[in-house]
Order: C-alpha cells, then sequence, then structure tokens
C-alpha cells in the first residue's frame, strides 16, 4: 500500500478527500495535539508562509489557521476583510484570478474565505500554490462545481465525533437551524463516505431548502430526511448539530421549538449523544448544556487547531 | 524572602500588583531595555503566541504589544477592530465568554481592549491563560469590580516617573483634561500604593467627574483635590498629566487655560517637573514643550516597550 | 571604488537614487531570487521588525513588503487602514509627526503609504529608523517637495525592462492611462536617470495633466511628449505603460482608443515591445494579452518581491 499523502492538493470540497485520507489526517492531527496541549511550537513549517485572504470577516477560521502555522514554526500574512484591500474597492474590481496569481508569488499556501461559493476553484486553477477553502459561498450554486462549503470546519467536526465516538460509521447526525450554513451542508456531505450515516434536517420552515443543497445530498446518496420537531427527533441523534437561525428568521430571540437546551436533552437523548456548533452561537443552544457531557462545541473549537495543523503539514509535504 | 513571580498571573487592574511586584517589574523592563537599545531580538518566547483582541482601535498600545511579543521572539495573532472580526457583527453577538474561551486554545496569553469596563474580568474568569487589560472601559461602573482602566498605560507612566526621579514616594500629580481617561484614572489608582502622593484633577466643569471615579479615589484613600486652575497649580506639580479634552468638550480648539505650553511652564513649574501625556496629543499641549527638559510624553511611549517585554517574559513564567 | 550602501537611507523619491545605486539594487535583487525560487526563508533580518502603516488599502505593495520581511526571516507590524487605527480618528488627528516618533521605538524600519505626498517625508524627519515610501500622495504638488511617488513600484518595473532587455537605456516608454498615477508619475521621473530615453503620454483629455507632474518633468529634464493616439505610437514602444482610467472618468468600461489588446499588439508592436501595469488592472488590457510575449505585468508583480528583499536588507545594512 502506498504511503498517503496529500502534499501539493488543494482542499476545497470534503468530498475532494477519501475515507483513508481523512483517518490519515486523524492521526497527524493526533500527533500535532502534544504540541498544542504543551503550549509549544514545532519548526516544520519554518520556512514557510500562509496567505489568509479572508473576503469575508472570521474570528474562529482565521485565528485558528494564523494559530496552527505559528506553531508549526512559520508565518502568516493576508487581509481580514475585503475592505483592508484593494480586492475589496469594487471601483478596482480586481478578478479574482488576478489576485490569487498575485498572492502565489507571495506566499507557499492559501487559505481563502469568500463569499462566492467559486471562488477557491479560481484560486485553486490560476495559483500554482495549494488552496484551501476556509469557508466559501453561502449555498448558492457554482456552476459545474459543488455549492458553498466550509471543509477544514467538517473535518474537525468529524475529528471531534471521531474522538469522541472512535468510529464514524453507522451514525445519526440531527442537523437543526440553518440549512444554508457552509457547516451544515458540508458536514451533510460528508455523511456519504462513512457507512450506513444519516441524516434528519430539522429547520423552520420560513427559511429557505436551497435546491441545490438538495441536488448535491442526492447525487452524493446521502441518506437524509426533512423533519419537523427537533424534540421528537433527539431520541435517535447521535450528533446534534445546531446553527444559528434567529437573524435569517429576523428574530432577537431563537423560537423555543429550536432551541437545544439542557431539559429536553436530559429528557431525550441517547446516552453519549453529542450537541455540536461551528459557533459562534448565539442563544440556539442554552448556556446549560455546556457543562454537560452532550455540550462537545468547545471541543470542537480546540480540534480546529490540530487539524489544521495536520493539513498544513501535509499539504506541505511534510507529514 | 521569596522570589517575586508574575507567572500564571492576570492584570486587570494596578491595583493587583503591589509596591515590590511594580518595582521588579522596573528592574527586569531595565534588562529589557538592553534589547531595544540595540534594535534586537531575544528567543524568550520564542514558543509563545500572544492574542491581540483590540475591539476598540488602538495604535500605541496593540503596536507596542506587538512589538514588545518580537523582540521577545514571540508571534502574535487577533484583531485590530471589532469589525474585522465575526466578535464584532452584532448580528451574531457572540458572548464575550465564548469569544474568550476560543481564543485561549489559539493562544498562550491574551491582550485585550475593550469599551466595557468589565471585559477583562470576563475573558480571566473563562480563559486558562493569561489576561492582561490593554485599556478597557471608559470610567463606566462595573458591577463589583473596578470602574475602566488602563494598567499597563499606568506600569509605563510609573516608570517613566521613576526614571526620572528615581522614587515615587510624595509625588504630586496634577492630571489636566478628562476625568473619564482610562489613563488618568488608573494614574490616580496607583498613587494609593505609594506612601504621601497627592492628585490634584483639573477639567473643564462642564465636563463629567464620575461618580465610581470618585468612589474608587476614596476606597483606595487616595490623597485627590479638584482644581480649579492650571495655572496656579503648577508649581505644586510633580508631574502635569494632560489628556485630549476639546472632542469631549465638542471644540475645534482646547481652551487657553487647558493648555500646557512652554511660557506657563517656564514661568511656574519647578526644575524637574515632568508633562506627561498617554498620547495621542492633540493641541493641549503645546509642541514647544516637546524640547523642554519638561516634556516626558515621548519618553513615556518609548518605555511601553520595555515595560510591556518585562510584563510579558513575567507572566510566561520567563523572568 | 567605494562599496554602494545604502545602510540607513531613506527611499522617499527614485531620485534619490544614482544610476549605479540602481544597479546595485538589481544585482541584489538576482540574489534574492534564489530565495523567492526555492519558497524558503533565510534569517538575514530575523532580529529585525518592519513597520507597515498603510493609511490607505494595498494588497500588492503591502504583502509583497509583508512576504519579503518574512522571506528574510524578519517580522511586521503595523495597521492596515487609517480606520484600524487611533491615527486614523478624525476626532485624535495625531500629527504624523508623532505618529512617527512613536512607530520609530517599536521597529527598525517603516513603509508608509498616505494619500498625502508629504507624508514620507514627515516621517523620514522625525524617525530615527530609514523610511520607505510604500506610495505616497497623488499628483497634488508637495511644497519644497515632489509630487507623489511610489519609488519601490518604479524599482521593480524598471528592474522587470532590465531583466528582459539587458539595458535601460535609449528606452522609448509609452504611459497610457491616468496621468495621476503614482506608478506612472515615478517612472517617467526614473527616466531622467538613464541614457536616451524619452516618454510618450497618452491619456483621456477629459482627465487631468497635473501642472506639477508636467513641472517636474521639465526640472528632472524628462525627454517627454503629449499624443492622441495609443494605436498610432505603438509601433515606437519598447514598454507600453498602463494604468487604470475607467474609474476617473466615472466609466463601467475603458474607451476601446485606450485598451491594449492582442490584436493591436500583434498588428503594431515592436518584437520585444512589453506591456506593463502597476495591477490592479480593470478591462484596460485585454485578458488576451495575459499569454502573449508583451504581457510583463505579473512578471512586474513577481518582481516586487526581490526588488524589495533587496531593499530591505540593503536600507537595514546587511547586503
Amino acid at each position: 500500500m502506498s504511503k498517503i499523502s496529500l502534499q501539493g492538493r488543494d482542499l476545497l470540497s470534503i468530498t475532494d478527500l477519501s475515507r483513508s485520507e481523512i483517518e490519515h489526517i486523524f492521526k497527524i492531527a493526533k500527533d500535532m495535539e502534544i504540541i498544542v496541549n504543551n503550549r509549544t511550537k514545532s519548526q516544520l513549517l519554518a520556512d514557510k508562509i500562509l496567505a489568509a485572504l479572508f473576503f469575508q470577516p472570521s474570528t474562529r477560521t482565521r485565528l485558528s489557521f494564523t494559530s496552527a502555522m505559528q506553531r508549526l514554526g512559520g508565518t502568516v500574512l493576508g487581509f481580514h476583510s475585503a475592505t483592508a484591500s484593494r480586492a475589496g474597492d469594487p471601483s478596482y474590481a480586481e478578478s479574482l484570478e488576478d489576485t490569487a496569481l498575485m498572492v502565489s508569488y507571495y506566499a507557499d499556501i492559501i487559505v481563502v474565505r469568500h463569499p462566492e461559493a467559486s471562488a477557491p476553484y479560481i484560486f485553486a486553477e490560476v495559483a500554482d500554490i495549494p488552496v484551501i477553502s476556509g469557508g466559501c459561498g453561502s449555498i448558492s450554486a457554482f456552476k459545474g462545481g459543488s455549492s458553498g462549503e466550509h471543509p477544514t470546519q467538517c473535518l474537525l467536526d468529524l475529528y471531534t465525533i471521531y474522538k469522541k465516538r472512535g468510529n464514524l460509521d453507522n451514525l445519526t447526525i440531527l442537523c437543526n437551524g440553518n440549512m444554508t450554513s457552509r457547516a451544515t451542508t458540508t458536514l451533510c456531505y460528508s455523511m456519504s463516505i462513512f457507512n450506513s450515516c444519516r441524516v434528519l434536517l430539522n429547520y423552520p420552515k420560513r427559511l429557505e431548502f436551497p435546491d441545490d443543497f438538495r441536488k448535491r445530498l442526492e447525487e452524493l446518496k446521502v441518506n437524509f430526511e426533512i423533519i419537523n420537531s427537533l424534540e421528537d427527533n433527539i431520541p435517535k441523534a447521535d450528533v446534534i448539530y445546531v446553527t444559528t437561525m434567529k437573524n435569517a428568521l429576523g428574530l432577537k430571540v431563537t423560537p423555543d421549538e429550536y432551541v437545544v437546551n439542557r431539559t429536553k436533552l436530559e429528557a431525550k437523548a441517547k446516552d453519549g449523544c453529542l450537541v455540536m456548533h461551528p459557533l459562534p452561537r448565539t442563544d440556539e443552544i442554552a448556556k446549560d448544556v455546556d457543562d454537560t457531557p452532550y455540550g462537545a462545541y468547545f471541543e470542537e473549537a480546540w480540534n480546529g487547531l490540530p487539524i489544521r495543523m495536520a493539513l498544513l503539514a501535509m499539504i506541505l509535504g511534510r507529514a
């Protein structure tokens, strides 16, 4: 069997990765946890530069990529929002192709966040250095490519489940919230990679269930079901994956029927059921869940660090 | 006598520190001056990451913490303003608790600036890494805690006085300007740590003298007096501590009676009187003071660097 | 002959440099290309800090200076736009002098971009560390100094021509676009340094041809001619230097007579004619030029990296 390598690869969609590649990423991430836990740095990528190009604001993804690169001895350049860059000045309106080519001269690997789902594909086509999507697109369709995705978020979500359960087969994931969330869609797509998984989708019916989300679930043969009650379905869930919906609903408070709280979990959830969230959360997960065995969202955020260290090291050919 | 250590400590209020701790910080800062003067770097914190979280804009504090960390070989991540981060997107409105926990995974020490005086206390409670206030709150009261403070500004102010005078007892500090300035309030509070000091407070009576500033001065038994003339009181001052007031007054020019200039100083000031300012200044200190022996505000800015290097090194257990 | 050195020098105007200094910069840049091509880092400036102070947004200049510093092992601090800094808060309105002095404490070399042409001169006068202009001013006159310039852009432009042609004498440069572009004006000024060069200036007559651009061309004895047709003059050009004009014209599309495209070039251009652009471009150079032998604008962007590495290393006395 040949050695698994991601050297020089792009990571644009979770379905770019095979099961064995994902499991290998987890193996490297496990090694990276030593560095994180010791709060130290390696020099593995000391000679490398990460370009972090965030055309949309981000705290978690940007800081965790930055921390990952620094923990491996590397450096980071880039921008935090479109307005801090000429690239965001519509009167100049440089093409993404020109931006991608330019940045490829200045760095060794790119992570890009952009409102357009096509953006990382454009970057990857032009740049002769590897490109990682840091969360691109909302769900709006991209011609010939996939809808919006957040593949590194998905990997840390899967890693969190894997660490807690030991495997990723036979999963039932209840997604509760906004079906246009890049984190939700990507996690659902990833279920096509493992065996006998299904996803239950619960969302306020005033919100959109995007056509291209449905279409891609069908293409990938993901076993999915749209449901109409959080509480009734909690007992079936191995994972409850929650995203913010109140803003999309134009509400100040999430409707109670969509809130995950301790009472509901203690009444209905299986032992070992995990409550997850890509964060930032507002009130859709009550604070009283934080200290229960169900609450796994902070561990998720932590896991983003070893996962992103593993990806950087592997793609740059050092692991 | 046990060795003085700040390892693992937070720095939220100047009154968290004892006199001997402050003097020890000065001793370490003196050593750090060698690195600054040689324009070189040490590798003391090469394995460490500083999270610089500025929810309000800053030039001086942010750049000087960044320079301090880099001069010690460490790296910095964070954000420069609330809008460059989801943390500043009110429609997401992540709690400070969630932000603090997340950042504690990505860095080894946090410096935070925030408009709420309570913010660094929240960060410190949640994060399991040390937290330094980079200037939080205006004077608005914080339930159960202190009003707004800027403790590292205070330390560099005290260090400046200490270097110029050799000690910090028997001081008369004339504060002239805006009594809601975090730099002014913190310097006044710090006078409770030293012997036989007093503060004279001169401000345009159209501006606020905040209740909780008064209350805390009383709690700390600071010897203070509200005065009504800059010029009449200059002869008493060892330090004239000036802050910007014209913006708060809605004026384009500072009223002459509050301006510190060369003529007033040469007519009235003691030998060795220091004119200080946390900067940025506008016109409340005339430029003709810059080159007099009184003007100490640029030296203050310079002193921020060794002071912050000392704090980072001590709190991270390396000095 | 004494060794050529730029140690401790400022770079505010291209005319600060002699021909032999420029040629020496090219020689060092050539060495730096090895580091860039190997996608690695040197430790030449590992002990140094670059302050990158961008009062106006920039992608290319800022990222390429950052990359240059990182490729040489150094670190970078600063701000990306005036609003991320108190320096951009008009109610505080700190003088550039005060900002310059403060930053000179925190870094070892400064690159500054500012809308005022005088800004880098003010920085250089106050700071006791070297200052490089990262593109300042539009063409608006600066009392006693030069109009707006972008000297490092000019150096990379000259380096691009030098690499392609082997020398910089006997050049005819056709500038097509906006005559207030700092890149255009600086390149024109630089022609005074070499032998028997001339510049042909083609621009929409609705746009300004600034008085101080003309005045300085005359002072420098640059052989220049205002022309009225791109196409008629293409045959004369060794270099066609293009800048964006549609925004200044208030148009969504550049008028066809000012667009450089493949058809025009193949019909009229000399062998070896170079089409250049400081980027970002919009539609004034058609994409079909990218893959012709004429298109040199991406190579220009790439050349920015070794040129800026050379400047940093030389000015900091390490090359």
